[in-house]
């Protein structure tokens, strides 16, 4: 386990200079928010929280930690589920929440550029006034940041039609761990000028450098939409209609499926019935687009091929009440899982051809484990929330029975051709399954790659490559 | 200067082992063959060439190269326009031409497992027999190869809509500068598992480890296409066409610009007039879709759009011989520039709505500077190839006309915001100007990762980052 020197009162007030007293935290309980995301379980303790307002504080206080052989971890809005954003060897936690302004809207070249800290639905919010549209969409949206979706590469469902955060990202101003300030890329969908640190940047969890302003590339808003909902009777026939659907050459905005288990638990959440709950699985389509007559007619051929191979039924909604109705289930899932009991979400991604088999194997490893399983997702790219849970209240009970499961469902998941997380990131989650689908080559050369910007291992550690770190706290309720 | 080892009559031996001796080149004048690709005035000499016929070979090859210090580049199908595949430390050229098999077609997932040395343009024939589409096309796309569309990120007149070739390349097989293989990501769209290597080694120009295999994403093949070309009479207003094609929401598969100088270059090749030879500049644009209604609607908006902001004419084409006669000045630019003289191609790219400022620029640096100028390219995502020419037919004081204009032309579309190639890729030919638009902090970054993956620097030495390098041989006629 790395070491690392401890944050004197001497740091404190360095930091206070830099940033001003009112933007460090040094107390508890607010401390210990800075010290937990929306990982399930997992609570650390920051000796320090930092509030920067600009790139330059950024760099001061990168140079600064760096000096004094200080672990920094950045974080957004703290909503994500890898535990990215924890310190989990204490230090500082670096919080670019302030820095939340949108610099420029770019209407002649339909980019944006944007501070870490907008939040994702404000940004989507603000462009849409002016007809264009950012599409990542993870499920926090509302209240998750562009720093943070940067950091993750953050997915949604609509990235089956529109790609990722990584796919919108053109070009970035970062600080490095020794406080160095450098930028990538342009207002530019072309720019070959070296190797791709922009790309590299994307998805690195904020171990390499922490992201100070983001040019995001931005397309136009699809004036219409429509909503399709099909249950089905069994999980080979739901997963022959998202082929189907695949090859008759429409692309949907959106391709979800939400399995028999998420359905009774999403009735139970709501306190309704709902049509067809009783579906081995439900697939729910989106398809947008300009033209709302060439829109309609691919509607009706998406319910054709979906029954034609077999779906119970098809409804259609056309109007935003009918579209929330057919929403409802797949919306309140993340709530509806919660509630239920103690749980772990694997984020596993296979081959989207491969989901009737990761389904299955699943069901399988839960009888064999004696827990329940909730699985849901973005089945149009084969990225599907397997969320493992028990009753047992007592944590290291609860460890002792999930773990193998998870580790079960890892192995099936990647044992299809597929990942360990698909939009999630690795975190200090999942990085001790991160061998299981990357080879020691690969895994040595991130090494490599991490070195290359952090020799002194001060950025964010404990994250993405399996490293030994402390054990979490218990949970602090403030 | 790097120095390296010689290859030896026992190299050769052992390259004759590994691949066969009817794979290893060792005579001239064939050897010089693989000293040369399509960038201007570049000729040298590798001291020996390999085809190899597997990942396994491949892997030996670099083995053998890294245990004897010997320099490795890697070549497809050397139609490259920055000197990517020169072997400038002589050594070894390693051809990917024989691994030419498309592995797989995978239809349920929309995705195709090929070799390098694969030929984009029979890789797109051979999905399109099934609907699909492989989108990106360098002008090349008939004889370049996969490998090295990979390698230099390449791109073409559909990115505009469609992207690049990184926005394709879902997973990789590669060989370390060592020998080692290792993979990345997977049949998968979503897959956040450890850094970005995939897209760490798109545009890394083969000097980070060699492609062995690539999962590459297709899309439904669009069913209809249309053309539109507009000519304008001054290039202000032609740029404002494009800014309101932007602005009309409509997002065209092609949008190219053609300057004066470079109609009259394809009036004087083609050998007859065409209409609106007489323009400042002509637009083309191509739009395409699966709903024939839908994109005529989009086709009828476009035209009027562009009349609107005052364009000259709007001419349409909806048949195949149509098409052709429009894009007839454009398609034969890079054939016409060649016949006119001794020129050097500019790869810039600039935010769109700088194109205009850029084509002004160039103008005004070619007649301060005394040579002629021929420029157009992809409009739609600023990437516009500037040519700069003289008749002068000694090459030093070619070269010495020449390089004041090239460094002005660069240093205009950097201080636009542009970068000094759009996609050509820097390679030996453009290492000297990189830093003007990579900060010295980014640059040293892209230094540590070749450092962590090629700590010999034997991977397509001279390459990407500035390094002196031997002066080219005199180009030989073969």
């Amino acid at each position: 386990m790395p070491t690392f020197s401890p944050v004197t009162p001497e740091i404190v007030s360095a930091l206070e200079k830099i940033v001003g007293a009112d933007y460090v935290v040094t107390t508890e309980p607010e401390l210990l928010l800075y010290g937990r995301d929306e990982t399930e379980d997992l609570q650390y303790r920051p000796e320090v929280a930092v509030r920067p307002a600009s790139t330059d504080e950024i760099s001061k206080i990168m140079a600064l930690s760096h000096a004094h052989d200080i672990p920094v971890t950045p974080r957004g809005a703290g909503t994500g589920l890898s535990g990215g954003a924890l310190p989990v060897f204490g230090g500082i936690v670096l919080s670019v929440d302030r820095m939340n302004a949108i610099l420029e809207i770019d209407e002649n070249n339909l980019m944006t550029r944007v501070q870490p800290g907008v939040i994702t639905g404000v940004l989507q919010d603000t462009v849409a006034e002016k007809g264009l549209y950012y599409p990542p969409d993870p499920a926090s949206n509302g209240s998750c940041m562009i720093g943070g979706n940067i950091a993750e590469n953050s997915g949604g469902p609509h990235c089956v039609k529109y790609g990722l955060t990584k796919d919108y990202v053109l070009a970035l101003e970062a600080v490095m761990p020794n406080g160095d300030v450098f930028r990538t890329g342009g207002k530019l969908r072309k720019d070959v000028a070296g190797y791709n640190l922009t790309q590299l940047l994307v998805g690195s969890e904020g171990t390499l450098a922490i992201v100070t302003e983001a040019t995001l590339r931005l397309i136009p808003l699809p004036s219409y939409r429509r909503t399709v909902l099909a249950p089905f009777d069994d999980l080979d026939t739901a997963a022959k209609g998202i082929v189907a659907v695949y090859q008759s050459r429409i692309t949907p905005a959106a391709l979800e499926i939400v399995e028999k288990a998420a359905i009774e638990a999403a009735v139970e959440h709501l306190g309704r019935d709902v049509p067809h709950s009783n579906a081995e699985a439900q697939i729910l389509l989106e398809l947008d687009g300009t033209d709302e007559e060439s829109l309609d007619r691919d509607l009706m051929k998406v319910g054709e091929v979906l029954l034609e191979v077999g779906a119970m039924d098809v409804m259609l909604a056309d109007t935003p009440a009918k579209e929330r109705e057919l929403w409802s289930v797949r919306k309140c899932l993340g709530e509806a899982v919660k509630k239920q009991a103690a749980y772990v979400e694997c984020d596993t991604a296979v081959p989207p051809d491969k989901v009737p088999d990761l389904l299955r194997g699943v069901r399988e490893i839960a009888a064999t484990h004696e827990i329940r399983q909730i699985s849901y997702g973005h089945a149009g790219d084969g990225n599907i929330h397997v969320n493992v849970l028990t009753d047992d209240t007592d944590r290291a009970v609860r460890e002792q029975k999930l773990q193998p499961a998870i580790e079960a469902i890892f192995e099936l998941a990647t044992g299809l051709g597929g990942t360990i997380t698909g939009e999630h990131g690795v975190g200090c989650a999942q990085s001790r399954y991160l061998s299981l689908c990357r080879d020691p080559i690969a895994m040595a050369a991130m090494q490599g790659i991490k070195d290359a910007f952090d020799p002194k291992g001060l950025l964010n550690p404990g994250k993405v490559l399996p490293t030994e770190v402390p054990p979490p706290l218990p949970v602090a309720h403030v």
